[in-house]
C-alpha cells in the first residue's frame, strides 16, 4: 500500500449536488424542496432535530423547561426558517398539524431510549414511510448502528425502509452511527476509524444523506486497524475525509450536546468546508431562550449562505 | 315552495379557508404548499393544466405548436409562478423531474380520447395515488362525469382514489363534469342545474377541491327540473351559486376554450367574487407564445392578489 | 292456499327488541348506544338523513336554502337530540369532526344522482364499512334496489358490505327500495307487493335494520301479483304487514318528500302501531328554519315516548 | 447548566383538551363517548381496570372474592358509572356483550403472568385492535415497558398497534411502566427520572392518553442520573413533573395495590391538580363489597367533578 | 387561429436521445442494450416483429411457408443483426431459450385474432410484464386501441402494465393504433387527425417507445376534424408530423403489409429523416427466403447506418 497517498486526506471538499445523485423524480422533488425552498433557499440545510426526548428522555430539556413543550422547536423552525424539522412519530402526528407544510418534515422511523446500555445497540421502527408520506413529510430519518452486535437485523429493517423510500420517492436520510461493544474495542465510536467506515456504509446500503460527526481524538486512537492508527489528522481534515467517504451521498454534520457558541459556528463553518451539505443541530439551537435561539440560527445561517450550490438543472 | 327564497342567490361569496377543512395533517401540508407557498402565496390558486393532449388530441396545440413540446407548458408554470401544472402520467413522469419541486404537481389521474362519443363517458384511470406520491405530486385529479350511464362505475372508480387519498393525506381535486345521454336531455351540461348537481356531487364524494366551469345560459335552460327552469340568473349569480353548492369545498373555474383576453379577465374576477379559491386556465394561457402567456398570466394573478386568504392558524 | 290466512293482516305489532336479534357484542354496543343513549333513550329510532344531496341534487334545499349547509343537520340532529344522522362519505368526512361523539353517525355507503333514469337502477360504494369505523359511526347504511335488472350486481356488492360489518361489528341498516323496470309492471315501486317483498328480503339478506316506506294504494295495485292484486288493506294494515314481513329485522319507517305537518305526526303514529322501531324523517324536518324544526322534531319525539321498548337484559 | 431552571417544577397543571389533541374525527368520537356521555361527563376520567387476572393471577382476588366473577367489576362499572372498563380480550368476549353501549370498553391489548421475573419484560399482545373495534370498544390499552432489555421488540410492537389505531380511529391509551435490569440501577421503576422518561416515552411514540404512576422517593434515588439525582421534589410536584412530561397527551394515574381510603381521596386529588385528566383504579375499587365500592367511587367522582373541562369546540 | 402557423409542419426533425428520457436505471439499461449493443450499434432501432400468427392467423405465411415456423424469423433475427424480435409469450416460451442472449426479445403482451370486426376492438394480455422478466427480454410490447369504443378498458390495462414496467425498470413500447366504429367516421384509422392523435396519446400515458403508421391521404381526409380536413400533408411531412406528435417518446415506424422493395427502402428513409429511431418491419422482411431477407435487412441497416444518435452521457 502506498503509504504517502492512504495518509493524505482527499484534496476536493467539492459537495455533491442533486444532478450527481441519480435521484427518482419524487426525491428530488422533495429534496429539492428542502434545499431550494425553505432555509437558505441556497442547496444548503440546516435541519432541528427533536427527538432527544425518546433517545435521552426529558432530561435534555432542563437547561431551558421551554423546550419541553414541541411547540418550542417547531416554531423556532418555522420562524428561525430551517429547511427541516426531524421528530419521532407521536410529535410529528400531534403537533405539526398546526406548522404543515410552513417547514418540511423529516419524520424519524425510528429511536430508543437509552436506558438499556448501547452495547448491543438496535433502534427499533417507531414509524413507517407510509405514515411520512400520509403526514406529507419531505424526507425520513433513520438511525442506522454500523458495527453493533445487532446490525444484521439493523441492515434488514434499514433494507425495508429503503425499499419503501423507493416505491415512494421518500428521500432517506441516515443517522450513520458506529455503536456497540466491538466498536469500543476498535477505537471507540468517535474514532476516525468508525466514523470513516459508517460514512461508506451509509453511502453502500442507500442512504441519499448521511448524518456524520466529526472524529475526535481520544486515547483510543491507537486501537483503531491499520493505518487509521497511524493516521494524524486535523479536526478538519478528518471532517473532510469522512464527508469525502460518503461519496455522492450527501452529508449531514451533527452537533452533539451543547457546546459554546463559538464552537458551534466552528464547527458549521469546518463542515461546510469539508464539503458537508449541512448541518442537523439541536440541543445547540434550543437549549436556550427562543430570542437566543434564533439569534444563533442566524448567526449558523449566514456561514451557510457562504456555501450556495447551484440549482440542479436537468 | 317559497318562490321569494328559491330565487335568490347565496348572500355570501365567502370562500372556505384550509381550517375550514377538517384536513389530515398530510393533505393540509400539501395544500399549504400549493395555496401559500406557491403562485401568489395569499391562499388563492392559479393551476396550469396540460391534458388536452389525451382529452382533445394534439388539435389543441395547432395555435400554438411551440405549446406540444411539454416543456412549453412546464417552463410557464415555473417562470410565471403558478401554484400548480396538472398532467397525465405520462408527461409527469417524463417531464417533471427537470422542474421537480419548482412548481407543485397535480397527477391527473383518468383521461379519456374525445374520439368516441361522451353519451356514456366515463374516464379511466391511467395512474393511481401510489404514481402520485411516488413522483412527488402535491395534489391528485379526477374527472367524474356526474350523471352518466356509467356514473356507477365512476364513482366507484373514485371511491379506491379518494381512499387511498385518505391513506396517503393527498388532496383530491374533482374535475365535476356533468355527462352523457341523460344530462343532456335535462338543460345540458353547462345548466345551473347541471352544475349545480356537479358540485355539490363533489362534496358529497369527499373532494377536498372541486374544479367546476361556470353555468351558460341556453335555449335548452327550460328542460330544466322545477326550479331551476324558472329562475333567471346572471352569469355573476350563476358563478356564486354553484360555489356556494360546494358548500366547504375548495372551488376552482376552468378557463374552458379560448376566449378573449377581457372575458378571460372577467371570469377570473367572476370567479374570485364568487367565492371561489383560484382558477385552472389552460388553453387561455399556453395557447400563445411565451411572453404573451407570461404578460397574461400577470394580469390574472394581480387579479388573484386581491383576493387572499389568511393562511390556517390551527 | 287458505285465502283467509292471507288475507288477514298480521295480528300483533309486537316488534323486536336487541334481545330477539342474536347480535355480536360489537353490533349490540353500537345499537344499543343508538337507541339507549340518544334520542329518547327508551329503544325508539329517529334518525336524520341528508343524503338527498346527492341522491335529488341541490334541488331539494331550495325551501330552505340554510340547509344546503350540512352544519344546519349536523346541529339539528345534535340540538333536536336525534338517535342518528345519515350521511354519505363526503359530509362525514369533512363535517362529523365537530360533533363526533355528540350524535351517532350513520355512514351512508352507497348513493347516486337522479339524472340517469332509475329502470336499471344500481347504487355504488361511495364509502366502504372501513370507512365507518374509521370516522366512529356506530352503522352504516346501503341502498338495495330490490328486483332492479341490476340486482345481481347489487346483491353481490351488498354480501361485501355485510361480510364487513360482520367483521367489525358494525349495525348494517338497509334502505330497501323497489326498483328498476320490471317492478314497475308489477304495481310499481309503492305497491304493497314491492315494499311487502323487500321488507323480507332485507331479511333474508343480513339486514339488522330495514328502512322501508309505507305501502300506497295506486291504479296500478291490479297488476301486482295474486294475491296482492286481490288485497285491500287500509294504509295502517298496509304498514303493519309490511312490517310484519321485515321479521326480527328492525324497522325503520321513511319519510319521503315533504308533507303537511298532520300527515307528519300521523306516519309516525302508523309506523309505531305497526311495529317499527322508529322513524328515519329528512325532508319533513330539515325543509323548514331551525326553530321551526326543532319544534316539529319535539312533536315527533313526544310520539317516539309513548313506545317504549325495555334495554336489553342478556 | 442554570440550576435554578433545573429543579423547578412546571408551573403550570393546566391539562390538554380535546381540541389539541388533533385527533382523526374517528378517536375524537370515541374520546368525546368516554369523557362527556358518560362518567361525571365533564372531560374528567375514572376508569376501572380488570387485567389484574392475567397480571398477577387470582390472588388478588383473595380480599374480595366475589370479585373473581368479572361480572363484579361490569356491574360495578355499570352501576357506579364509571367512564370506562379495561379488560383484556377473553373477558371482553365473554363478558361485556351483557353490558354492550352502557359502559364503554377499553380493551386492555397486551399482558402477562408475573410468574417470570421483570427484568427482561415484554408485554405480548393478546388481541388486536381488530378485535376492539369488532367488540365495539372505544379506545385499546398498551402495556409499554420502557427501558427494557426488550424494548426493540416492545416499540416495534406498539408501532403496529398505533398504525391500526389511525387506521381505525381507536385512541391508544398507552400503560408507561419503566420496567427491566437497567431501570433498577438507575434509580427503579417508580423514581421520577424513570416516570418522567416513561411519559415522554409515550407522547413520542404516538399515545393519546397515558397511564402513569405518581413517583415515589426511596433510597434508590442518589442513583438516577443528574440532575434527577439532585432533585427534591414533593410528592405533588413529582406528580405535575411527569403529568406535564406527557406534554399534550391526555394523563390517567394509576391507582396501584390497595391502600387506605383517604389516601386513594388524596391521591385522586394530587392527581387532578398536577393537571391529569382522570384516574384508573382498580383493586383500591373492587377489593371491597360492592355496596362500599359504590360508595367509594362516588367519593372519587365527586372530586372529579371538581375538575370540569370544556368540550371540544372544533 | 392562425392559419399559417397551424398548416406549418413541425420545423425540426431531431429525435430525442437516452438522455432526454428520465428513464430509471433499469430501464436505460435495457435500452442502451437493444439501442448501442445490437443492430447497428448507433443508436438506431430495427425489430422484426412476429405476432402475425395471432394477429391474422396462419394467412400471412402463405407466400413464404418456411416463415410459419418461428425459427425462421429468430434466426433471421440473429444471423440479420437485428436490434430486437418481438414475439407473443407462446413463442417466446418455446422457441426463445435457444436463441436467448442472442437477440434482445421484446415481449408483446397482448394480442387478438382479426376474426371479430375491429369496430369496438380491445386486445386482452396474453402475457405479463413478470413473464417478461422471467424471459429475460428487453421490453415489452402493448398494442393500444386509440379511440375504441373499448378504451375505457384498454386504458386501464395499459395503466396496470406501465405500473409493472416502472416497478421492475422495463421499457414499454405502445403499438398505438387508432381503432374502432368512432374512428372510421372522423378520416380513419390512418388518417393524419388520427395517427396524431395515437401519437400524442401514447406519450400522455407513458409508453417509452411508439409505434406508429405514417399517415395515408383517403377519400376519407375531408371527414377529419378541423383544421386536419384542411391540411393537406405530404408523405414525409406526415410522417414528421406524428413523429413530433409523440414528442420525446421514441419512434418504430411499422412496415405494414408487403410493399416493393423500393417502397420498403423508401419508407426507412422517410421514418429516419422524420425523426424515427427506427423501424419495425415484418412482413416486409419475412416474407421471402432467409437469403433474400438476410439482404434486404443489410439494405435497410445501411440506411439505419447514417442516422447515428451519440450514446447517452449521463
Amino acid at each position: 500500500m502506498n503509504q504517502a497517498t492512504t495518509t493524505a486526506p482527499p484534496k476536493t471538499a467539492t459537495r455533491p449536488t442533486l444532478d450527481d445523485l441519480n435521484l427518482s423524480t419524487g426525491k428530488k422533488a422533495r429534496l429539492y424542496r428542502i434545499l431550494y425552498e425553505h432555509g437558505c433557499g441556497n442547496g444548503t440545510l440546516l435541519a432541528l432535530p427533536i427527538d432527544q426526548g425518546i433517545e435521552h428522555g426529558p432530561i435534555d430539556f432542563f437547561p431551558n423547561p421551554d423546550a419541553a413543550d414541541p411547540n418550542f422547536q417547531f416554531r423556532l423552525a418555522v420562524d428561525g426558517g430551517y429547511n427541516a424539522i426531524a421528530v419521532q412519530i407521536g410529535l410529528a402526528q400531534r403537533y405539526y398539524r398546526r406548522y404543515a407544510g410552513k417547514v418540511p418534515l423529516i419524520l424519524k422511523l425510528n429511536g430508543r431510549t437509552n436506558i438499556p446500555p448501547s452495547d448491543e445497540a438496535l433502534s427499533p421502527l417507531n414509524g413507517t414511510v407510509d405514515d411520512a408520506v400520509r403526514l406529507g413529510a419531505d424526507a425520513v430519518g433513520y438511525t442506522l448502528y454500523v458495527g453493533s452486535p445487532r446490525q444484521t437485523d439493523d441492515f434488514a429493517q434499514l433494507r425495508g425502509v429503503r425499499r419503501d423510500c423507493e416505491r415512494y420517492g421518500m428521500p432517506l436520510i441516515v443517522w450513520s452511527y458506529p455503536r456497540g461493544k466491538h466498536i469500543e474495542t476498535k477505537g471507540g465510536r468517535d474514532s476516525l476509524y468508525a466514523v470513516d467506515y459508517a460514512a461508506r456504509a451509509a453511502c453502500e446500503l442507500g442512504a441519499d444523506v448521511v448524518k456524520l460527526n466529526i472524529p475526535k481524538k481520544s486515547e483510543k486512537d491507537k486501537d483503531q486497524p491499520k493505518p487509521y492508527s497511524e493516521l494524524d489528522l486535523s479536526y478538519e481534515e478528518g471532517a473532510r475525509r469522512v464527508a469525502s467517504s460518503a461519496q455522492n451521498t450527501l452529508v449531514l454534520v451533527s452537533g452533539g450536546s451543547k457546546i459554546s457558541d463559538q464552537d458551534v459556528l466552528d464547527k458549521a463553518r469546518a463542515a461546510m468546508e469539508a464539503g458537508s451539505t449541512g448541518l442537523i443541530f439541536g440541543r445547540n439551537m434550543w437549549q436556550r431562550p427562543m430570542d437566543e435561539a434564533l439569534e444563533m440560527t442566524e448567526k449558523v445561517k449566514a456561514i451557510l449562505r457562504e456555501y450556495p450550490a447551484e440549482p440542479p438543472r436537468s
